[in-house]
């Protein structure tokens, strides 16, 4: 099937669909008919939406199954006192298009997209589950570095100046640029509030009290996440997923689907792999909070600290021999760079790049650890672990590496820094512990 | 009247000018009528383009004069064999009406706009002069940098990240993302040609080839231009002119008059200030070729290197009070530099913001000196002096700065650092000439 020939396809006015209106229009769609199969009285649809923002429906037929995303005009989290455009629903729609030419494999296949309605229909994925729930549990997931790598590897490359003419980056970012309330949600609750008295923050009181009220006094972490907020808004590397936790990621042992765009942009490359690196490491440093016996998580801690490198190491290697034989973009002319000195000088620029997108990358990761203790959202990996004070301790952990991290990333000059700093924590006690 | 009210005022098909045409056009739209006075039959029309791009006509009547320019469909400089899109009259327009929001009295007045015939007319400069034909003859401008500067300081600030939500950034760039023609021939001419060969590339033969050949053989300018440009295509900090040289500033001794932002797009500051600067810098190495007498035009390098230190203390100073008293914007959100202690780590913080514009800034002025030497487009500045080898040397001192400020850009903290070594070159002779 043709995607870019979707987006026009429908135009019922918006409503929000109730079970029985879902039905009816689905029916009206012979391609979502065929893959469910039998008549549309007998599908089986349910509303799953676990997520902040939106419905979602799992709709299931004879034949087979489809998952059907619609937006909501409001944050479903918190309810119409939040009011969130539905044109995110687009916005999601034209990243996944994106994902979908240059990641096949790896993001849910778009079966239909009514624009008026804010609504998707994409394939089922089953029994794929949040890979965030599956690291609580310490399964590891030996394709996920291979696959996220080759996700963010080609998704940010082929939409960044080393791919694009300067002309198509220009048309992409403005194609991109009305989703700024999406960006706005992250402007505040990861780059703003945890930093300063917001009525929405929360922490594992009272233990992280004092660390709480430290960060917010702390003018160089003030300083450091003002860099990155405004890294985060003036800088269109290439066009970003934008929310690549672990929640946004579905896995089995044998498969990774990447969900869940809406906040795509043309932003900071940094910001898609820090997000994934910073989800990996609360990953590891909430593991002991889960521990029954000790120890007996500690095979899969080794797995999630490899794949922090491997994220990182793979990422990177896949990103610069993309660089090498795929640079039809107007950054770094390969007609300055002639002869054999030529592409020995280019590809000592092309370690010096990586070496600044790994210093992004760092900062990033530890922007999303912070909000994650100190802010609006918080993730099961630490909110599964049911006595406070132990979360409270994997938490202070967690975030006085992300601290270090961000007030010292030019002090990580490799993924195995980063990863050594994590293992030194796993151990270490805060005060109100000892 | 109000600007925001006009651009879509006229709706005549796009047709090529002749002066009957546009004196019929003229003659349908009363405020013309109105300034020019008496019938359209009296008024003197001629065509006075000079520029490489567009049609400029200038009429008279009894009572006052305008100027008006009309975009062609190719550049004027090259012919048809060299197409251009009509679009960049409508982003001009746009960036005028910003412009004289922002600073009225330093760029024309539109008195008309009428989009689809790519056609502005604008109160008529009088008696104005090319700024860069007065420093050939000497002449200096006291009004220049306090008037440069002040419209550096307000266009950029007021449509950066710290005046602007990001939200209206964002639409901000998506309303100048289709200006990529006009940033394409500045991509290829300033940041791509001059390092390699290209056939429109010129410089003084035969003395200048050695050096036109040491820097398509120089790698590290190459990755030093091939930075900037990085910077040029992806850093949209705020709405720029995006081609500010002496030949874009119209002025008597007490009126400064910005002119021409075809060029417009939210781009990086510094390309707009080191524009000034890098232009300011060959009029005073230029002038040794326009002396004739020894010493003759000693108070007018003075005034001009005074000038250059005057342009960048007074934007610097001008744009860190404006980031004092009206950072309405997104970035460095004040609540998280609360207090006396983060009032002063903040203005820490504008003081290093400052300091790495700075870098860029002598960057874009040394990038802007060498496609004026080695690329297509020539300055009278240097084009103006007669005797061949004179120029040469002229050009081979402004090549010679420019390449130390590419490439060491750090090492030059202070404006001061770059005047003193401009001064130390005034006197310097190139192998060819010992």
């Amino acid at each position: 099937m043709n995607l870019q020939a979707q987006p026009a396809s429908g135009h019922s006015p918006y409503r929000i669909l109730r079970e029985a209106d879902l039905r009816d229009h689905l029916a009206g769609l012979p391609a979502i008919v065929a893959r469910l199969g039998g008549a549309a009285a007998e599908w089986s649809i349910s509303e799953v939406g676990d997520g902040n923002l939106n419905l979602v429906f799992i709709v299931k037929g004879p034949r087979g199954g489809i998952a059907v995303k619609q937006a909501l005009p409001y944050v479903r989290l918190v309810g119409e006192s939040w009011p969130l455009p539905l044109s995110r629903a687009h916005y999601e729609h034209l990243a996944l298009v994106h994902q979908a030419r240059l990641a096949p494999q790896l993001v849910p296949a778009v079966l239909h997209h009514d624009g008026p309605l804010a609504l998707t229909a994409m394939e089922l994925l089953e029994p794929h589950i949040i890979m965030r729930k599956g690291l609580t549990g310490a399964i590891s997931y030996p394709r996920f570095v291979e696959d996220i790598s080759t996700f963010l590897a080609r998704t940010l490359f082929f939409s960044s100046d080393l791919a694009l003419s300067a002309a198509a980056k220009k048309e992409g970012i403005a194609d991109f640029a009305g989703n700024h309330a999406l960006c706005k949600i992250t402007e505040d609750l990861i780059f703003t509030d945890p930093y300063r008295i917001a009525e929405q923050n929360r922490w594992t009181a009272p233990w992280l009290d004092a660390t709480a009220a430290a960060f917010r006094e702390d003018l160089d972490l003030h300083v450091a996440i003002s860099r990155l907020k405004l890294k985060f808004m003036a800088s269109p590397e290439a066009l970003v997923h934008g929310d690549l936790h672990t929640g946004s990621i579905m896995v089995t042992e044998s498969e990774t689907k990447v969900i869940d765009p809406e906040f795509a942009f043309y932003g900071p490359m940094g910001f898609d792999i820090g997000a994934v690196i910073g989800n990996l490491i609360m990953a590891y440093l909430a593991s002991a909070g889960h521990e029954r016996t000790p120890g007996e998580r500690a095979s899969f801690e080794a797995w999630v600290l490899d794949a922090v490198e491997g994220v990182w190491n793979e990422f990177s290697r896949k990103f610069l021999a993309l660089w090498r034989s795929e640079a039809d973009g107007d950054g770094y002319p390969l007609s300055l760079f002639a002869g054999e000195a030529g592409a020995a000088r280019l590809e000592t620029e092309r370690q010096a790049y990586i070496a600044r997108l790994f210093q992004d990358t760092v900062g990033f990761a530890a922007a999303k650890i912070i909000r994650r203790i100190l802010g609006l959202a918080h993730n099961i990996d630490f909110e599964w672990i049911a006595d406070a004070k132990q979360r409270a301790i994997c938490e202070a952990r967690s975030l006085t590496l992300a601290r270090t991290m961000m007030l010292e990333a030019p002090s990580f000059t490799t993924i195995g820094a980063v990863t050594y700093a994590a293992r030194e924590l796993r151990h270490w006690l805060p005060d109100f512990a000892r």
